[in-house]
Formats: C-alpha cells, structure tokens, sequence
C-alpha cells in the first residue's frame, strides 16, 4: 500500500492553516510520509468558476463564525487577515525554492507562514514578510530574494498548480491518499477513518 | 433553552437525502422539535452566485465518487437521479400543502420523496410521480392537483424560501438549533456534539 498523503492547500485558505496544524500528527499516527503541495487556487476557480469563500454573499458571513468556533473547538489561536482574500504568491514560490535547500525547512516554513497569518495577523501576502520567514530559517534576504525570482521556481510553481488540478483538487486544503480525495478540514477525520480501514 | 431543530433542505439535494435519512433519530436522542424546511435552492444561488453541486467542473466528479461512497459508509442505498439538477417544485409545493392537512404525513411525504428520488430512481421533479407520493398517503389525485396549484400554498413556498435566506441558509442540508447554524451533511456530528455541550 502507498503510504504517501499529498496535502494541496493555498496559504490563502483559512481552513487549510487549520488542516496545517494537524496533518503532521495525523501522517504520524500512521506512518505517512507527508506531501506539501502549497498551490494558488485562483487560476483553478477560473475553471470551475468557484469565488473565494469570504467573498460569496451569506457563506462568508457563515465562514467567518465557522472559523471562530472551529478556532474554539480546536483550542488554536485564530486571526482573520485584514485583507481576505489574498495572493499568497511570494509564500508559494519561497516554499518550492526552501524545498530545493531542504524539504524539512520547507515544511518548518509552511506552518510558519500559517502561523504568522493566522495567530499573528502579519500580512503573508507581502513579499517582505515572506522573505524574513524564510531568513529567520538562516537564509540572507538578498539570496531568498534571487531565489524567488527564479525561472526554475515560477515553472515549478506553475507545474504544481497543474499537477494539482489534473488531480482533481478544486479546494483547499485537499487531501489525496491512495488515490482518494478528500476535501476540506472537516474531512480530515474521514480521511482518518479510510486510512484505518484501508477504504470502505 | 430552545428544543427546536430547523433543518433546511433542496429535495434536489443528494446529500440532504442522506440528512433526511439521520435527522430523525439525531432528533429524538436530544429530545428536539423538528421542523422541516423544503426550500428551491435555485433562487438563493442566485443571490451567492452558486452553481448546482453537479453542475461544476471538478467538483462534480468529487461530489459524484464522495455520495458513493458516502453510501457505502452509512449503508444506505443510493442511486444518482439521472436529470441533475433538478426543479423540485411540485415536491416542496406537495410538502406545504400537506402540512396544512396533517404536520406527521407531511415528514413522511418528505421522506418518501427523498426515497424514491434517491433509492428508487424515481423522476421526483415530475409533478405525476409527487402526486402519486401524496396520493398513497391517503388523498385523491385530482385533491392534490388543485391543491398544488392554491395560491396560499405559493406563497407558503415563496415565505419559507425567503425566511430560509434571511436565516443566512445558502446550501443543502442546513441546520439552525438555537440561533447556530450548520451546514452539509458532514457537520452533522460537529451540530450533536453542539447540541450536547451547549455550545463550545
């Protein structure tokens, strides 16, 4: 059996900071090996003409109070960014090029965006955030700042976003073991349960 | 504190068919009033921009493998109606209607509905397939006719849509107990562990 699950989520997506703080132990109670897959969901919703969730009249007002008490549930901090939604370009193109330098800072990285998002309130959609992200794991800004600016990122980026949709990922986060899909945090306990029993 | 559970529902909805076949016993476990909601989602969509579950790209094959095996999990039979979406008009007329001659044989019509939409493959957007569901249940075919077309009933229908939207419902199925609401079948353990702990 693969014991691989792949984790596609867009840095943009509250449910996914949520997905990113218990996808770690969820791959560990069962000896997974863990994929991180940080895409950019906007040229997907072009596809299948899907808006932001807080953009969409009555859902976001649902969103929003979902989050609240999902944050309550789950006892973890939770901030709403001021801008909703946002383009987490420069956070996806840091992460593919971390990845090249280390797989593991990499991750460190991902959940240190979420966490600098969604508990401090800092703004993960700017460049100069970005980059002190990536510098606080021992990088100087001036070669995170190249790196970004690489070819060989933006094609990878852009092979990950194709990747995931020829996958099927339409939301964040997204989940695929085994070939079986499952989409949105509240799925993470059925995930589980298909993981124990090897499908149903 | 208040013993009422709403639940909203598009009988053209399959996941609220699968709502419908739980949300009796969920019910009588916490002791709650139930009350039905058939609504035409179709009208709200139009407000969020919505797009029927089956109608977008991606999704629906997502939403097509997950409601099979959804069924699977639940063992409940499921059979994909073969016109999706559907108008469910004369359904949620019928349910009004009935409800004015007797609130029980009202939650059976809908059950029914949903049984023979989902289980049997009946074409339950037909008006001839709802008035035989009625007419089973007691009445005369030609006493359902004209009571489909009461203007009383209209606007029952258009007032329980209305009252759905400024609820906040935007999808099928969704829940309000006590002001909070839920939406998808899948929030159905998230809404009982609410009910149970008074809230989080």
């Amino acid at each position: 059996m693969n014991k691989v699950l792949d984790f596609y989520f867009d840095f943009s997506s509250p449910y996914a900071y949520f997905a990113a703080m218990d996808v770690n132990k969820l791959a560990e109670r069962h000896d997974l090996t863990l994929q991180w897959h940080p895409i950019l969901l906007g040229a997907i919703f072009k596809k299948t003409g899907a808006q932001p969730l807080l953009s969409v009249p009555l859902k976001q007002d649902y969103a929003q109070h979902d989050l609240e008490r999902t944050a309550r549930l789950k006892r973890l901090p939770f901030i709403m960014p001021p801008k909703m939604p946002f383009m987490s370009l420069a956070a996806c193109r840091a992460y593919y090029w971390l990845k090249q330098q280390d797989k593991t800072l990499a991750h460190t990285f991902a959940k240190n965006v979420f966490k600098a998002g969604y508990q401090m309130g800092l703004d993960i959609s700017d460049i100069g955030t970005v980059t002190d992200l990536v510098a606080a794991l021992g990088f100087k800004a001036d070669e995170v700042q190249v790196g970004l600016k690489d070819h060989s990122i933006k094609d990878e980026l852009r092979s990950a976003i194709d990747e995931a949709q020829d996958a099927g990922v339409f939301g964040s986060p997204y989940f695929i073991f085994n070939n079986e899909p499952f989409w949105g945090y509240d799925r993470m306990p059925l995930l589980e349960e298909w993981i124990v029993k090897k499908g149903w």
